[in-house]
């Protein structure tokens, strides 16, 4: 018997083993699919890739719901081929995103915990095929997902069929560290029961209906690794004044010295800032967040980090042989959930977590652009972001105070896209300061975020348009005429920078 | 004895009444109050008229919170006497407003369901008095408030000390409708047993210690009405729209005949909106909302309503007279309870809410403005439409589709300010139709916003802007130095109506 099959303890379905190819088969034109994956992290790669192939050779269309962003540059590949429709509800693939941006691709960039309730209430429309990788099936006739469990608990609850696609490439030892949980449908919902970013309130593997499963697809390719930058200069003093301002608030008695769970957001700059917490007084941290990051595995060897709840783990090529050659040793201090459950507002608020994203930029009103460059261009999407920053108990933003080698300010007089409106950003952090404009009134906010935030070079211009704005009016002082104007000088001359103020 | 005091269960506090100046007199310059009252219900209004008084003659400067708006022209004459530096979370003054536009009064726009957080957080700072209204005190200890919870129990319990107006003018059958619960305090909290509109998870008053009442005084004057105006043409042309919506989806099977608990916004137009529902199919609604309005009242007098839970009872000057006169008649099937809880996320996403509020303006990729006139101008302030827009099952947004006489366009190429990110909005409805936009990507959103809302007159000028936006490409495309063009335009011409396309 091959080997693999054991991986297979439900015998009825050893039987359903096929070739992508022929899975792939399955899925034509006009259809819609829901893939597992989350940050690169445990997505279907077997029978996309072959979908692609096909697509290739013979033209189709479909719709591709995802946990988030998949890996393996499948969803680059999903641009190139041209089969994808519409796309959601996240990506950070720069093919796709080139598709996204010439309105090939009609993405859905939505919050991450809400993409479950949509399949729930048929708002996608039915789901022809959930494809989600697995470790195995145990006899029980759960699906044991490896490492991320994203959405594919409701798709495939909820898809009319499913195709498991079995890595053996992934460790065994993920089994036990997931925890699947879905709501009761509306109407008969009842109070999800967590209360520790610890608790475990689901079963280790996602019960699935024999009869749904269409076929089992091997797959033995790794994720792939997260481009993740190392730390730098910059971000070890942004994490510098995010410390600062975590110890001001405990001397000021607004958070105990036993921190509330974190969230910590994808990408570099937050990731590097979590890592600041290593060298930090605070202990017995713990994280409820949606991706673990490389950092995250530092403050759990250094100590300093007790538990890890997360929807996946997303490791750069180092830390990723590193992590999972000593898996056994981080198991008890994990546990993966569904993206609606590591999301969800109700356990959020109610954790009362401190919550760090990246921007890509904030108005010096305080409100928050993490999607759209120069206000039109998709980057990746909104992700958790917005789940965290509204009900966290402390949302706090990060970005560099430029990009671009300093020919863009991430600080501007109007966000040229807003994710995180004004009544929802707590604390702004680059690397001149933070910016504390929690119960301030705008024109409060804009004057300490100018003075805290921007960078020096375009301190002076940002004033200036303050300062007119204000001779103006208003509860939020704006020049109409000119509050997008900076984005439209980098547009036609390749800086913010304004020749004469 | 004076009858009043019976009103007073517990002895002890029978000495502490005083008068309105008296107790006015333990507030001075710098200090923070937090007072009862939310959209003109249940208001303190004896010692913050007292207050005005002695400001008008001796100035000094406080920090006034509250549940939402002020009614009895308290916010006006807070405004008028100078003696507010910061007002939060909401106001609807129109004195208010000048002075919160001319940056005289610091106000912090904030969601109704967070307040309480930062209360109990610390991060509003101390608050140095509560002043509730209440129908009395019972011999627990327990104050009963009147027609508003909103942020009286937060208040109470964490104000340093605590002033009791009883208003002897608001009917007794009022005792026993409200439901009173606190959440823990964030790192021990647990989940808010609430699963259904109905349900009663806390007590009738709020507990109170009375060493810390350092006075009581009398009121005798009712809550003040509401100017809303009564539906008309064109707001039951926009109930027709929703209905419409709203059958489709039950056709669709997303939605059930039984409808989710709705919710229905401030304002004139979410009122009439909801008054549509009488002549409709639908039956056995139940209200899971944050203020009951006249239309409440005859959803339930016809039988449509059966339950209505909120944290205020706002009614013009007939309706007032007439529910009040047979409260008993409504008392079983109303309960208030504090705005924390009316607005949680965590009971609005649980419950499915369906929510209607009302927009100043949309852009065309679905962002909403709820709160600044081109741009810059406050309003009232974002009140709950973002605690329920967020988390709903369905957000929907109602505007006409014009203001000021055809001369403003509620639908915009660029939303000049955004309360409401395009990752919130599920549904937007004007006079010329409904936009169902979830699932949709921004340019799907914006062909089929332009089709179905915008006015005739402003069709053409929208459609150009988008048709030349797209032509620059970008997944939400824009022409970034016309964005704000029609709000310039009217600012400087008082029209949006371009003369030449
Ligand atoms: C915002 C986000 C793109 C930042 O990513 P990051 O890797 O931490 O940050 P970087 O500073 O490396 O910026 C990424 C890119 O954006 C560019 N950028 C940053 N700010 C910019 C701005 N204001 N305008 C234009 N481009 C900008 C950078 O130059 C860089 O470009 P490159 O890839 O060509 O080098 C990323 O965090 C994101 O997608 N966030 C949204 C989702 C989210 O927050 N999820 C959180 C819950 S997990
Ligand atoms: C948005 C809001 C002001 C609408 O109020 P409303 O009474 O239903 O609506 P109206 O159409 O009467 O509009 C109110 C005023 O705004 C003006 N207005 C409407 N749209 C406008 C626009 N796009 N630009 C400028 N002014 C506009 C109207 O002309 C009217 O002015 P007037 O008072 O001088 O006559 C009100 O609903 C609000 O404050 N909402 C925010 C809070 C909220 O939604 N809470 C919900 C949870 S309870």
């Amino acid at each position: 018997m091959d080997q693999r099959l054991e991986r297979i303890q439900l015998p009825a379905l050893r039987e359903r083993v096929v070739s992508a190819q022929q899975a792939a088969s399955w899925i034509t034109d006009g259809m819609a699919i829901g893939l597992s994956g989350f940050t690169r992290a445990g997505d279907a790669k077997a029978v996309p890739n072959a979908l692609v192939e096909r697509g290739e050779k013979a033209p189709f269309r479909i719709d591709v719901y995802s946990g988030a962003s998949l890996g393996c540059g499948i969803d680059g590949r999903f641009a190139q081929s041209g089969i994808v429709r519409k796309r959601a509800p996240y990506q950070s693939d720069s093919l796709m995103r080139a598709s996204i941006n010439s309105g090939e691709v009609q993405f859905v960039d939505h919050h991450l915990s809400q993409t479950a309730e949509w399949v729930r209430g048929g708002v996608t429309g039915p789901l022809d095929f959930a494809i989600i990788e697995a470790l195995g099936i145990t006899e029980e006739g759960l699906l044991i997902p490896t490492t991320s469990v994203g959405n594919s608990m409701v798709f495939a609850h909820h898809a009319d069929q499913l195709i498991i696609e079995i890595n053996t490439a992934q460790p065994m030892e993920l089994e036990g560290i997931h925890d699947c949980y879905e709501p009761e449908a509306l109407g008969m919902r009842q109070p999800i029961p967590l209360v520790s970013p610890r608790d475990r309130i689901g079963r280790k593997g996602i019960p699935i209906d024999p009869a749904k499963v269409k076929g089992i697809v091997w797959n033995d390719q790794p994720d792939s690794p997260s481009p993740i930058e190392p730390p730098d200069a910059d971000t070890n003093i942004m994490a510098g004044h995010l410390l600062d301002f975590l110890r001001g608030e405990v001397k000021a008695g607004r958070l105990r010295e036993q921190l509330p769970p974190i969230q910590s957001g994808v990408g570099s700059v937050a990731n590097a800032v979590l890592h600041g917490l290593i060298d930090s007084e605070f202990e017995e941290l713990e994280l409820y967040s949606e991706v673990l990051q490389d950092a995250v595995f530092d403050l759990l060897d250094s100590g300093k980090a007790s538990f890890a709840s997360a929807s996946a783990i997303t490791l750069s090529a180092d830390y990723m042989e590193r992590i999972y050659r000593n898996f056994s040793q981080y198991r008890d201090r994990l546990v993966l959930r569904p993206q609606e459950i590591s999301n969800h507002p109700e356990i959020i608020r109610r954790l009362g977590l401190l919550s760090i994203n990246t921007a890509l930029e904030f108005d010096m009103y305080g409100n928050v652009n993490s999607t759209h460059v120069a206000g039109t261009k998709m980057m990746n999407g909104i992700g958790g972001s917005g789940d965290f920053g509204r009900n966290a108990q402390l949302a706090i933003f990060v970005t560099k105070s430029t990009a671009k080698n300093g020919r863009i300010s991430c600080v501007v007089p109007f966000a040229s896209h807003i994710d995180h409106t004004e009544h929802d950003v707590d604390v702004l952090v680059t690397e001149y300061g933070f910016a504390d404009i929690r119960n301030l009134a705008p024109r409060e906010r804009a004057e300490r975020i100018i003075a805290n935030c921007v960078h020096p070079d375009y301190r002076p211009q940002l004033q200036d348009y303050f300062t007119r704005a204000v001779a103006q009016g208003g509860h939020t002082p704006h020049v109409l005429g000119e509050a997008l104007s900076w984005h439209e000088l980098y547009t036609g001359e390749g800086t913010m920078i304004k020749k004469t103020l």
